[in-house]
């Protein structure tokens, strides 16, 4: 049962961030986390290479969030509305049930600088691959490269409003507001 | 003699670089550099924690260069000003004999997702030391954040070129190039 559980990604994810904040990230093993999620260590390998990447496993459905929704962009529409497009792309990305599994994440990815280093990867990537589409759409790199840093900003800034609010709000009209307020502050500095 | 060497790190460096293109960067031990570069390996852990550090200990240098020169610029100078203050600031940190260790470094770094993680860490705790002097200059976090964003790709976009081409060009004035297109292809998007 345990080796097709469809959910085994969610499981290993819930069981590590518990072991992480009850024992600490680096005295925390595979093994561990396997058996607190119900599953074989053979499962946890077959998912994710190591015990970092069960905490990351979100960034392949970002990065594919982000991308096909620049794909959808209308032929012809400009490059402001395809950074919309993007950024609502990673936001739709989540569920409300991911809010508190944010939270939780939060002092943890504080508590490790192995892990600060992946997150910095992992929003590189994003980074890289909204740039790489960008790109391919208005052949500019330097537009393709500043655009994907305000969205992937603005996705950022927009999620770190979303999990430490009070209040159970959508993030998508979050990231949207940041990316508003992120190019306006632009527009003030470059403007004319 | 090798303890007090005041070039350790620098024949760390080339002793790290030549072995890793010998032979691999997983395949190589901090006995082996140590050794290439003339030293003990207790020096080379009085210096670096690991092999991969030994490739990134330009770090705080640039860090330093950018904080130090928007330190520098006039009070109630405007933020793009602060910004090319910024930029110079990382660009004028290297010297002319660094560009052939860039090119040594192109290839690793694509051979190794190791490194390239480090390598996006670099990056990241680049910008967000910018960020973090812009937020305490303009006291605005977004104009902070993009601001840094923009100084960080232009950087990296002239120290490209800087390496790649085949003349000795200065570096700060192909980075003053990067910013200006940089910003005038933002200002194409956003203006109005």
């Amino acid at each position: 049962m345990a080796r097709w559980d469809p959910d085994a990604r969610g499981r290993l994810l819930r069981a590590a961030i518990e072991l992480f904040a009850e024992q600490g990230y680096e005295a925390t093993t595979t093994a561990q986390i396997a058996e607190r999620a119900g599953l074989t260590r053979t499962t946890l390998f077959r998912l994710f290479s190591d015990k970092r990447e069960i905490l990351f496993q979100g960034q392949g459905a970002l990065i594919a969030g982000a991308t096909e929704a620049i794909h959808r962009a209308p032929a012809g529409a400009p490059a402001d509305e395809v950074l919309t497009a993007a950024v609502t792309g990673l936001a739709d990305v989540h569920t409300s049930e991911q809010r508190e599994t944010g939270q939780l994440l939060v002092p943890l990815m504080a508590s490790s600088p192995e892990l600060q280093e992946r997150a910095a990867f992992k929003r590189d990537a994003i980074a890289r691959a909204i740039e790489h589409e960008l790109f391919e759409r208005f052949d500019d790199r330097r537009l393709a490269g500043v655009l994907a840093d305000i969205g992937v900003r603005s996705y950022y800034a927009g999620y770190a409003s979303w999990i430490a609010s009070p209040d159970d709000l959508p993030l998508t009209p979050l990231v949207h507001q940041e990316l508003a307020e992120h190019t306006a502050a632009l527009r003030h500095v470059f403007a004319g």
